[in-house]
């Protein structure tokens, strides 16, 4: 936990509007290991997987899709949530700006497996 | 993760909506050892802390006070989370009823350093 944020309530759309781009996930608390984190999404992002650890999605405004490899996909809304398990290679998608709560251990980077690319976001940056 | 639940979409209020008495945390998911569950709560709870664990507050509907032991306390409405550290005393309360998604480690006991009274219950139980 941050010095300081010890009593700290966190609204979580207030969080999001306060993120400059998309697809950049923010650092919002730490749970344990794990850290809590607010990210707005559009369009496509890229297949990746993550060998380590599952990947929680909770939708807090708008609709998600996550593709998987299989030709399966999941589609939430608002209040509903996926955990892509480890080792699973998924694909976000929002046809229209999402704002979604993600909850993966502490220096996850966002693309994964497929790190690198003009997605992938520095992990442990906080909002 | 409980098989056949791979491709599961939470709904977490629809959830809450399953839940029978108030103050028993069911499991809807996993995340690595960390388990998400939901739970109504209203009036008090008791006083406890867990010593080897942070616990999340999510309020997904009405409100929720977190008491804590030096006369603070947090207020937390529908999208608004907070983190008790571990070994933070704490007490939740809700004048009518919240709904609440939680997150700590598999086998947390809700009563934690005060597990045994009439409010403890069954650890691990899905909804």
């Amino acid at each position: 936990m941050r010095e300081g944020s010890e009593l700290s309530v966190i609204n979580l759309l207030q969080k999001c509007s306060l993120l400059t781009e998309q697809w950049a996930p923010r650092v919002v608390a730490e749970l344990n290991d794990h850290q809590i984190k607010v990210v707005r999404v559009e369009g496509d992002f890229v297949w990746h997987d993550h060998p380590d650890t599952d990947e929680m999605f909770l939708v807090l405004e708008g609709r998600l899709r996550i593709d998987l490899r299989d030709g399966e996909s999941v589609e939430l809304g608002q209040g509903e949530m996926f955990v892509v398990p480890k080792g699973v290679v998924h694909k976000p998608y929002a046809e229209a700006e999402a704002k979604v709560l993600l909850i993966e251990p502490r220096g996850v980077v966002n693309t994964g497996s497929a790190e690198g690319g003009e997605r992938t976001a520095e992990p442990d940056v906080w909002v």
